[in-house]
């Protein structure tokens, strides 16, 4: 596609950077932000570039914030001794929208995938045990894992449990079963035969 | 959705506004710029605002351009006595990909819909009856209107015609029929009816 001007050729390269983004969405974008007037285009530049001045992560549970230490780990309301242990930060936006949990985080920034060149140091797992060891800021109870059913996610599972066990901490996962409203019928057969094996009490 | 952080949020509202693109969409985007570096995230926003102060429209055919006039304009090799005139810039670029074409453009910058507060004087078409009239900078003998064939795309183009009629240049529109290797079967009816109407000699 020959676009008839440099700086609108540069504006879709970058634009198409973005996941999932070809060069035919990308001069949709760019004509887009054409049409827009000149203070609403540089607003928009500007929450761009503020996204990496700005955006921080939290020194405890390395979630996003505004602030040294994100509003959940600094809340007096939340419960210290439970940690949740999330592969990025909008595992923590999806459990918080369900209200039902009220202990704190830890991001890991990713799983450990071989394949594609992620290994323990790449992600915040020694802070996690830092955490648990060392009981600062807090003495932690329990270690919820809510990392994806992948491969990378059940090896990452493994590898916590197992730096955690001798700490003597509680380590739980999230419970796998039919979603809510789903039909018996067409639920695939590994999540039918886990929630079977798994069940729990009725009216518990 | 309640994001952890407001520089994330922004980025997020402003990166909703890209058309087709949801809060869900946005926060990946959101996400994925986090992760790229400083320099990069920079050069992504500069690229946006250059769009606003370095992409000209061309004084004569409207189409984008780096100067005041289009390369295509400037070009010696066109004909300039010929103006094809399209709705937007995706249109000149996918009529240049053809490699079919060597006159010139007129770009409408939309056509006329009353239902969307689309008139006359929000399009550039008095310029282009203006480029007709006074044959200034060439004499214009045909004017091509390869318009999209909607109810405002055919309301356009009957008050193209209308206006220019008096002024004796020669007004044409894009064939339309069955498109290269359709098969006829599929081909809707109104498509296979113009395409018998307007049929043309064999080997033409």
């Amino acid at each position: 596609m020959d676009l008839p001007s440099i700086a609108l050729q540069r504006a879709v390269e970058q634009l198409s950077r973005l996941p999932g983004v070809g060069k035919r969405s990308a001069l949709r974008y760019a004509m887009h932000l054409l049409k827009m007037n000149g203070p609403e285009v540089q607003d928009f530049a500007d929450a761009i570039v503020r996204l990496k001045t700005d955006v921080h992560h939290c020194h405890l549970c390395h979630n996003l914030s505004d602030s040294e230490t994100c509003p959940i780990c600094s809340s007096p309301k939340r419960q210290r001794s439970i940690v949740c242990v999330v592969e990025n930060v909008q595992e923590v936006m999806a459990i918080e929208n369900t209200q039902q949990y009220r202990g704190l985080y830890h991001v890991l920034g990713g799983v450990i995938s071989p394949i594609d060149g992620v290994g323990i140091h790449d992600l915040t797992i020694d802070a996690l045990f830092e955490r648990v060891r060392t009981g600062q800021p807090d003495p932690i109870e329990e270690v919820i894992l809510a990392l994806p059913t992948t491969m990378e996610g059940d090896t990452t599972n493994f590898y916590i449990n197992k730096q955690l066990a001798p700490l003597g901490v509680k380590v739980s996962v999230l419970a796998r079963g039919i979603a809510v409203g789903d039909n018996l019928e067409y639920t695939d057969e590994i999540t039918l035969g886990r929630s079977i094996v798994n069940r729990v009490p009725f009216a518990q």
